[in-house]
């Protein structure tokens, strides 16, 4: 008989199937005030992401991703559409779209977050621009670093030109200050973004924290309401020369246990030379009732996903978790008066196994809109919402 | 020499990459009165479906898919895009974008029927829309049943939207009354629906049972015709409160021969407080000339494809079929006036092997268009149509 | 110990996750006179094309493709989907979407030429419609042969109507006429293409090998200036019954140097009765400076790409590669004044590994724009473009 063949060697280039999908329904209880403003906020169901993506390595040291989400508004938007020479040493250089190196939230899988939304100040963040990427860690990663050039703004589909300006830099450093590997962390971080924006023009909004819209059309919508849920808070477009944006990250976990503040400043000079400044910040918190840990991520500088003991089925039931956040965004400065949100948010999350979860948010809105847009009629108001998503990704 | 390892379990997640094209092309031939009727509906070639999708399991109890459509109206557009958690004693639970379950016809793979679309009445069907169901099948597998909740309407993304109503539920139960298994089998089905439309609206139409469009803008038609096939028949919107839709399935096969017949009866609530009822059906008969069988799905209650014994190539030839349907839909009721229309279908089915097909269909379509609508001139009028579809699945 | 099992054959169908990425930049210095006929072209940033596609086999004589590309207009368009019965000895016969059979460069995989774009004269190609092929290639492999019909024009989602008209005809025939394999070869080819446009007009026009745009809406793009880089010569939508278009093909190699030359005729029979005739060329050449070859794609009758005899990393740096070409296109005939395109164009190649490439274009393009359309204060301009490119595909 003859031996076993020696186990080939993975040829080149691979191509690795991968995706998720997010399903969420909610229903939102707003008061009159809230209504006065916003309109009438509808219940309903939608895909949240719906992605697919070709990853691999095309040699031992180029790697690359290939991802589109067809839930997004450019229905397909690109996403993660790089690739990269590694080099463990000298740090690895990626070209193309990604998540520009700023912020721990935006950093984060928005697969392993623990709310359904990353927190209100993301509305700051540049996230997905086409540029260039320079990035690394130290040897024992508790350290990462990343600078990046980039094009901005990007559009759906990754393009963008101008002549004048349409550049941006952004850079973040984070380490760990206590480590004690998968028993508990405290990381701290900070990061920094200029932006030059090609049209001249930027805006901040956001939203609460969960949306669910209508897009097939009109003539599936009720009469007389919003097919989206509409932005809480928002700036409208600012005639802007450039942007200094900077933020300070802390995270902190101990067994079941993990913490996660940022806070972000955005200094805008604006084309008729005056300066308006904008911030926001948020705390979260999140316990895993059965006791297994969310581990660090230690290449990216994030915490990752809580992966189950006890998978659900059989006699498992999987992993259940609580958390808390409160969130907080102020859009007024000056002339501009684009409102000031704090949203409180419960979850309770079900992990089914590594790679399926159900989470339950309860969102707390209390919306301050300026008196200077709605009049003195409208001041403060408040939306409840309950929100539902089933996960899976693959 | 060491031993040979044991073949390794499949590491979680898996994610087959699958998918399929329909290829068509089509001749019209109408008589005078049906192009006063609908236009100079042109001829064409088309790709009708064009769908990719990652298909798989991340855990032993649960299962995913994610399937777009490239041809189709939201190029892409969703198809099934759902998770479930699997259980065969206690039934199995899927959540997420999913055909209701309603009609044999539309539970049959549009990859396996026997014709290029499904029958007339198929307009009545709520198909894919966003929601949760329970389903399972006797231990035998000679009963299948299945409940559903949902949104309604949902749109081409997957969304729906809607404070009042916006909310439906299915349910469909088949049982085999003579099971010789891959002999011959004797099925019965019958299911029901409700609908709450999210937009106080339905509108029911459909096509004769073929069509192509030209999609890529106004500067690739021909002046003055019709992008599209239109709809033969068509209710416009109706103002509606809720609607009932029932139906009862029947099919037998013997051997080379397989049958198909359904019926169905919806009734409308309208918002002015009056009823409507319309109603359809279909028979249908296919037999196959080189002696193999259309064998039965026993897990989703409808016919498979038929499997060539001995494929194209080499001294195959595949399999060859012929095949009937009279198919019909009536959507005249009070003051809705539709239109009725009566298809008769000849088809002729190359099965080249188990993934690849060529389908030939001859279809008459006898439609009678109300006179309150077009006025006493235009009453019944007919349309001749040679299609031809090629098909790969993978 | 057990014999190991013999190798599993392939199971049908098989489906493998294929794609690649083109990742541009570029910034253009145009003269006054080229800014007055154009515009204020701006620098950016873009996806050039970013495809996922599906190919394989569902039978041992059945194979096919399923290709997408998020980058291009359609967003998704419809780029290769087609399946194909294959015999080697009596020809293949291929059905779907495809580039039909005419021009060496159209013929060449974007991903394999020598510059970003293909030459000027590209205008002409009928490329990808909807259709059916038979072609081949003799025992020896230096003789290739395709004869095809199609629907025409094809819109990006691979469908075309229209009764009076819209078809069209290709065939493309090559043949080595020195052939020492991969040390050298002279090719030899000829093609023709006959189009009735189903709409009844068609529209010639180029860019200058090289764009970017901003597709994600008006709010992206800096005030006054174009979203794109417009077409560099237009004749606008001419009507017309039908076109004959020829080609005559020329290429060699030996060793790390390697040419290619076509000239195109374009014929148009227009509805009033009159005809214009069009013509275009180019003429190219490379040389890999680390002495690699470009081989010969022997079934398609093009040149492959340039394989990296040391991958960069570690010890190796690529294969790097000089080219250069002259590319033309006069679209002046008659009452038609599209205006006439020199592009002169030099290259820089870097070829990480097999399948990850640089490239860096200087491109000159003299454009001499009829004062018919212009009027006689702008006659010849001048643009300067620096291009480059990142390119994976797996």
């Amino acid at each position: 008989f003859p031996p076993c063949p020696p186990a080939k060697n993975p040829d080149f280039p691979t191509a690795q199937l991968t995706g998720f999908m997010q399903i969420d329904t909610g229903w939102f209880e707003q008061d009159d005030a809230n209504k006065a403003v916003l309109g009438d906020i509808q219940n309903g169901a939608d895909f949240r992401r719906a992605r697919l993506a070709a990853v691999g390595e095309v040699w031992e040291n180029v790697g690359y991703m290939l991802e589109m989400d067809f839930a997004a508004g450019g229905r397909p938007s690109f996403m993660d559409v790089w690739f990269e020479i590694k080099n463990d040493e000298a740090g690895n250089v990626r070209i193309g779209q990604f998540r520009q190196p700023f912020g721990m939230d935006g950093q984060t899988s928005i697969k392993d977050i623990s709310f359904l939304e990353r927190g209100l100040p993301f509305a700051f963040l540049p996230f997905r621009q086409i540029g260039m990427m320079y990035y690394g860690n130290s040897e024992v990663e508790d350290t990462t670093w990343a600078v990046s050039g980039f094009r901005f703004p990007t559009d759906p589909f990754g393009g963008n030109i101008g002549d004048s300006g349409g550049y941006g830099g952004a850079a973040r450093l984070t380490r760990l200050l206590i480590d004690h590997g998968d028993d508990g962390v405290v990381h701290v971080g900070a990061g920094y973004v200029y932006i030059d924006p090609a049209n001249d023009f930027v805006q901040y909004q956001n939203q609460p924290e969960f949306f669910v819209s209508e897009t097939g059309g009109s003539g599936l919508v009720p009469q007389g309401v919003p097919n989206n849920v509409p932005p809480f808070v928002d700036t409208g477009a600012m005639p802007t020369e450039h942007v200094n944006l900077i933020n300070a990250e802390f995270g902190a976990s101990a067994g079941p246990l993990h913490t996660q503040a940022e806070v972000f400043y955005s200094m805008l000079s604006r084309l008729n030379g005056s300066s308006v400044t904008f911030n926001g910040a948020y705390a979260q918190a999140g316990y895993v009732l059965t006791g297994e840990s969310r581990a660090y991520n230690r290449k990216a500088g994030v915490f990752g996903r809580v992966v189950p003991d006890n998978p659900f089925g059989r006699s498992g039931i999987g992993a259940w978790e609580v958390a808390a956040r409160w969130s907080y965004i102020d859009l007024n400065d000056e002339d501009i008066q684009g409102g000031r949100l704090n949203d409180t948010t419960l979850g309770l999350n079900w992990y089914l196994n590594k790679f399926t979860k159900v989470q339950f948010n309860y969102i707390h809105a209390f919306l301050n809109s300026s008196s200077a847009t709605y009049g003195p009629i409208v001041k403060d108001s408040d939306a409840d919402i309950i929100a539902i998503r089933g996960q899976v990704d693959f």
